[in-house]
């Protein structure tokens, strides 16, 4: 008879560590403990299915306890509770929820991919029959269920991250009218603030009746009426209530058995994903990871990862040499018609992780601009002053989003720089890039950057000029219909050279177009014709404009 | 005053280099010489004007000469040939056109990027009026003004490369009924065989009469009418032919300067694309350029390319370090609802070079299948048999083919293992992704054969075996209706464990399923139930049966 291994959970990390086991070791005793009725779920899809874009509920069932038990061998146990581990007998207590029965269980190898909790904060309310969480089959049943008992109107969704936006705009879907409360100033907590602003004008845009910078207070009930009342004391009324404001690993288990616990409150493990016991291992969203740039331990609770790790536990149980590097948080999301993207570290990020490190902003359409249906995306890149080392990057945007964060998540874990991207050779046809592709023209622009062809400032530098600085508009004067920023004076940059005169070459001048890019040609002119003190405002105008807004 | 550098040919490579100069240096003198009457139009975009889908002309013309000298202070002379360079005396010749006189103008530096033309093979009735090839916009301008006034009902597009089949595509949505002539026994020269096949099935499901393995003869005139005739003496009525049987690059005027050129036929240049002239740079389709992972000279005519080398050597001309590393030859093409890719080296070409290399094929959908649209995409990975060092890739399938050759592409110019293929960590979301990419799990399978988990047969082999070998089919019974490989044995992968006594542990063993993931489970369980001689088909029997077709 072979090892002896348990598995709890038998979702993303559980079921992707049996299956792998599986075909290395047919001889494996492989038992999966799960305590819900479902195993090998899609819990990215849940969202999707409360609002009716993906119809059938079988389809979030990708395996079943039969079909994995009859391809893989593997003794499924759903709804059975592992509620203790005995380290010293290396053994588990098991409680069987249909018989409400305690069993134990030996194993060689412990497993825990419990995942995480959505958290619920201790406050007035939260337990009424209308406010759910989302985080698997039965919470998804209740909503939907809910919903087509009450024909509710409107919903508050606490929360902006992405499951709350994919929440917003699910239940806008199904026909609701949606509030989303968030307490930070911005949605989405892995970008930046001027990158979630553009999230924020669409979000506004669509309707969703947006409220940042407050917190929920309680819930309460008025008149019959449910109210979310938030710190401000602002009330909304509301006929259900999504409780989307984040997660917590799920430590209880391997808290109770001793194991470590890492700061950030994640099981912690080593780099073979082993517990403090060399006998139980632990994966997805219930560990602490390393992030892979800023070497910090961190909760980073995304399913790549999980099933990765996953398959990586399978094999080091197996004898196979493997081991996980760390996680840098590469994650997209689809709000409504944008899409929305990040991979690596943040600013806010690197700020508190006292790291240098120089920003750049570019704007390119997603194919070339000749072919119908080119869309913009807007790309903050972030990359070590010295070297030009890639630390991450944000894209908002349209179609091919995906593709390039995908393109600068391979760059940040292979330790690329600037000047590497500039050489990436990209698939080009009209219907799919450019012959220079927005992560080659990301590179170009940071790279001018660090080779001093050009001195940028940021959208948050503009408020603070002296006030003696020349803000000059290169933009076309019919673009400056749109507005600009107050006190510029426009000279269009096909007309820069004539009028050299009109400017003054001893003051400080922030040059700026829609974009970045005239501006940087603007930039290009004056610094060689002796004007000194010359910057270009990196992203233009459509930047500063969409903080502004 | 600064330098003077004239650059021969305004388009891609040409303008590009022109652009980047004058950013890099306002005092240099910079023409361009540009013998058609457009500078920096949209080569690649010319088919879908003849096929409607881009509408307007000038979106075609993404600069003019005025927009360039206004915005860079570019001497654009179009309507100006080159003729002769004196390399003695660092002088051309230039005839201008308009008004058909020789001048002569110096140089501090001269760039070559004269592109290529296509190839016009010398058969009888290449020069009728209604026989085409489209390399600019005089010649989209010829192919539209006959079908307006001529109305056809037949074309026959001469060429299977991307040019050909972009023209048979948007002469289909013009109306005309479209015949496809290939010599070779494929399209897509660039891919191998086997992807090419699932290529020529699409097409002919759309409706283009493929002839494949017979090359054009002569084009004559019947009782009014034109007809093609192939070498096989097959003829074909038509109303309009287009040459699309390749480029040759434009070497006139540098093998009449003495310059090298290489055995491919380019114009010959350094890591610096410099010239065997000191003074004079070459970029572009004229050029020779050394194969990244082959090291060959090769000829690789293609937008990208040309724009990155225009802007190295321009850095170059300006005193700035830089060189071009090499091409790879990454390329898509939209061919009907196909996305067809590839980058790197082709198992053909990584025969002739006498490589060693691996294959194997994957078949993955391009987002999580449970939502909506979901389309599978077949992947083709040769990597090196030691490491595993991904050497190449080609995809054929639908929406998100061009973000996996992207990043393969990636993998390829940064010499990846199908070991880091595995690790990426790529966005997920349903819309987007899975939470094991096509990519990872191209490296997934790949190095499941590397590290000897799995041996592999491939589709070509299928036809040679010994008459004692076992054919396992894994599938449900339900899929062998759509057919199976003659001879076979259908025991389900989910019934294999308790039928293994069907089966005889001493004889050889094909497993296969559709698309080889089954198979491969099926081996696994085989291999380690004392079956000695397993091995699993590649590919499944999906590429099997796309062969055959
Ligand atoms: C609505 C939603 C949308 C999401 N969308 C995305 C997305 O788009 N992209 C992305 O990357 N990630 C997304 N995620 C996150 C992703 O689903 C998780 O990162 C992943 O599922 C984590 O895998 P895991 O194995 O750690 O935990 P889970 O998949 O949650 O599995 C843990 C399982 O363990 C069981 N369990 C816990 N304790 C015990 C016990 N004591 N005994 C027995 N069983 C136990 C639980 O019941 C649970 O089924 C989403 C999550 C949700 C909820
Ligand atoms: C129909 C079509 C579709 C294509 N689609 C794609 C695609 O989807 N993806 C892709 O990557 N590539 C594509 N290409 C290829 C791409 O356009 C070329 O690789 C690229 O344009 C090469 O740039 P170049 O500067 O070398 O040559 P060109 O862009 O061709 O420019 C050369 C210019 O030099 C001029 N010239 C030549 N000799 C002289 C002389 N003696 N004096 C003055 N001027 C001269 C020519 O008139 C020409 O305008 C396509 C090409 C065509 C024709
Ligand atoms: C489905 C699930 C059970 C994992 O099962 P799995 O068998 O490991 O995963 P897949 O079905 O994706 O198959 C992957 C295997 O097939 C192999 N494979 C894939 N295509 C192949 C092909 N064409 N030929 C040969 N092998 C192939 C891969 O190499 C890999 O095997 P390996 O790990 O031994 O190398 C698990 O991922 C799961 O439960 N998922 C749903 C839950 C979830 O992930 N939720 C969060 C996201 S919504
Ligand atoms: C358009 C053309 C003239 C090139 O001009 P170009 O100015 O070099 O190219 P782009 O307009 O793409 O701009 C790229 C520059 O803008 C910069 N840039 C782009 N976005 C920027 C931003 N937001 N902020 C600052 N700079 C930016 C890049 O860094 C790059 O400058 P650099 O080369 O000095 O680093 C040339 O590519 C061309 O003729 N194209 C059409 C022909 C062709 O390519 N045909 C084949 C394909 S169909």
């Amino acid at each position: 008879m072979g090892k002896k291994i348990v598995i709890v959970g038998g979702v993303a990390g559980g079921a992707s560590t049996a299956a792998r086991l599986r075909r290395l070791d047919e001889e494996a005793e492989i038992i999966i403990m799960e305590k819900g009725d479902h195993i090998s779920f899609a819990n990215c899809g849940l969202p999707y299915h409360i609002g009716g874009v993906i119809k059938e509920r079988e389809k979030l069932l990708v395996q079943t306890p039969e079909s994995m038990e009859a391809r893989f061998n593997i003794d499924v146990r759903v709804r059975n509770e592992v509620v203790r581990i005995d380290r010293d007998k290396k053994e588990i207590k098991v409680r069987d929820l249909n018989k409400n029965e305690i069993y134990c269980e030996s194993y060689d190898f412990l497993i825990l991919s419990p995942g995480a909790e959505p958290i619920k904060p201790p406050i007035d309310g939260v337990d009424f029959p209308n406010v759910f969480t989302l985080r698997n089959i039965p919470d998804t049943d209740n909503i939907n269920e809910f919903i087509s008992k009450n024909n509710p109107d409107r919903a508050v969704v606490v929360g902006g991250g992405f499951i709350g936006l994919e929440m917003a705009e699910n239940l806008q879907e199904r026909g609701l009218k949606v509030s989303l409360v968030e307490m930070a100033p911005q949605v989405m907590g892995n970008m930046d603030y001027e990158m979630a602003a553009m999230i924020h004008n669409h979000l506004r845009e669509q309707g969703i009746d947006l409220h940042l910078n407050d917190g929920i207070a309680s819930v309460n009930r008025k008149g019959g009426k449910t109210v979310v009342v938030l710190q401000s004391g602002r009330e909304i009324e509301t006929d259900l209530v999504i409780m989307a404001i984040g997660v917590r690993p799920s430590t209880k288990l391997a808290r109770e058995a001793g194991l470590e616990i890492g700061e950030s409150g994640g099981i912690k493990v080593n780099e073979y994903l082993q517990t403090s016991d060399r006998y139980i291992y632990a994966i997805g969203d219930a560990i602490e990871v390393i992030h892979l740039v800023t070497g910090q331990s961190v909760l980073i609770p995304l399913a790549g990862p999980a099933n990765k790790q996953g398959r990586i536990v399978a094999n080091i149980i197996s004898g196979k040499s493997d081991k996980y590097k760390g996680t840098q948080g590469t994650a997209v999301a689809r709000v409504f018609n944008l899409t929305v993207a990040s991979t690596g570290a943040s600013e806010k990020l690197l700020k508190k992780a006292g790291r240098d490190y120089l920003v750049s902003y570019t704007v390119s359409k997603n194919h070339a601009g000749y072919y119908p249906g080119a869309k913009p995306m807007t790309i903050k890149l972030l990359f070590t002053p010295d070297r030009g080392v890639v630390l991450g990057a944000q894209i908002v945007g349209y179609e091919g989003v995906d593709k390039r964060i995908d393109l600068l998540a391979t760059a940040v874990r292979h330790e690329m720089t600037v000047y590497d991207l500039q050489e990436l050779e990209l698939a080009y046809a009209p219907p799919f890039g450019s012959a220079k592709d927005p992560v080659n023209m990301a590179g170009y622009t940071a790279s001018n950057i660090l080779d001093g062809l050009v001195e940028v400032v940021y959208w948050d530098d503009i408020n603070n000029l002296d006030k003696n600085t020349i803000l000059l508009d290169v933009r076309e004067e019919v673009e400056t219909q749109i507005g600009s920023i107050n006190g510029s004076v426009n000279i269009p940059l096909n007309s820069l050279r004539e009028r050299l005169d009109e400017l003054d070459k001893d003051k400080d001048i922030i040059v700026y177009c829609a974009m970045g890019l005239r501006g940087y040609i603007g930039y290009r002119i004056l610094k060689q014709h002796g004007f000194k003190k010359v910057k270009n405002l990196s992203g233009g105008y459509k930047l500063y404009k969409a903080v502004q807004d």
